[in-house]
């Protein structure tokens, strides 16, 4: 058994997701949203994602990290903020010693839906179909467990194949 | 006396450079540049860039920080790779209890030569001048010293003026 957390980070929302992983099993463990006050300066609002993680990771020791790295398509600013946000979101597994891996969107998709074209509701009805019993009820989350599934199914994909291939 | 630390950024190099402020003088104190192996993944990266930022302040306490605002200029994934080490940079003095402020290249241009067209030459003969006898190798560094000065001088500005304005 493989407990697995998944990340999609931003600086006003970050999206968490925890499911075990055993062979070709899936179980939802929990999930839920890192807020930061938008009225703070950014170095406090980066060490409020920063101190919840922590605490994320204290409260359920998860084995390992995957992090969606998000696409960017949107103006210099924006993607640089995000970088802050995915900065620390990278960050705060590798100071509590989790292994973090990075899956991009299509990767995320393809191992979700069965193509990189899906759409985002596609996305968020496969994640719930895939971890039955679950109520998810925030986007974000439901994006995080799916980083967390396509984590699970490369890993599973890596113990196959004993070469082993490179991640996403 | 106030003692600055001034942080330039970068996910491959990260310049730094510390001054005292005692009214209208500054004396340098230090200065180097943090590397990070470009062969080891991101977060172990950001580790290392982090690690490294805490021992700094563990040496010297600083009492104040000032990061560079970079110029987004480039592409998506540099931009966001750039985020990331910014990201970090403002973590590690908020979770040291250390202010942070940030200027954009700008204000620090105008903060150092007093016009915000100067180019970097001009920038770093202007440190050096404005910190006699340093030796400054690492034009990181410099840039990292820059953003120090003009930290300097906008918080001395800014208690010169009862009412305080917005930092750059």
């Amino acid at each position: 058994m493989t407990l697995i957390v998944g990340i999609d980070p931003g600086l006003r929302f970050t999206g968490w997701g925890l499911l075990e992983s055993t062979g070709n099993r899936l179980r939802h463990v929990a999930d839920g949203v890192i807020a930061t006050d938008g009225d703070e300066p950014v170095p406090l609002r980066l060490k409020m994602l920063h101190d919840q993680l922590q605490d994320l990771f204290s409260t359920f020791s998860p084995d390992e990290a995957a992090v969606e790295e998000t696409y960017v398509n949107r103006n210099g600013a924006a993607t640089l903020k995000l970088g802050y946000a995915r900065g620390v979101a990278l960050l705060a597994p590798a100071l509590a010693g989790i292994a973090v891996s990075e899956y991009g969107a299509m990767a995320v998709k393809r191992a979700v839906v069965g193509t990189g074209a899906a759409s985002k509701e596609q996305v968020g009805m496969m994640v719930r179909r895939l971890l039955p019993g679950a109520t998810i009820r925030r986007a974000d989350a439901s994006d995080a467990l799916a980083v967390a599934i396509c984590h699970a199914h490369h890993r599973q994909s890596n113990l196959r194949i004993a070469a082993g291939t490179r991640m996403a």
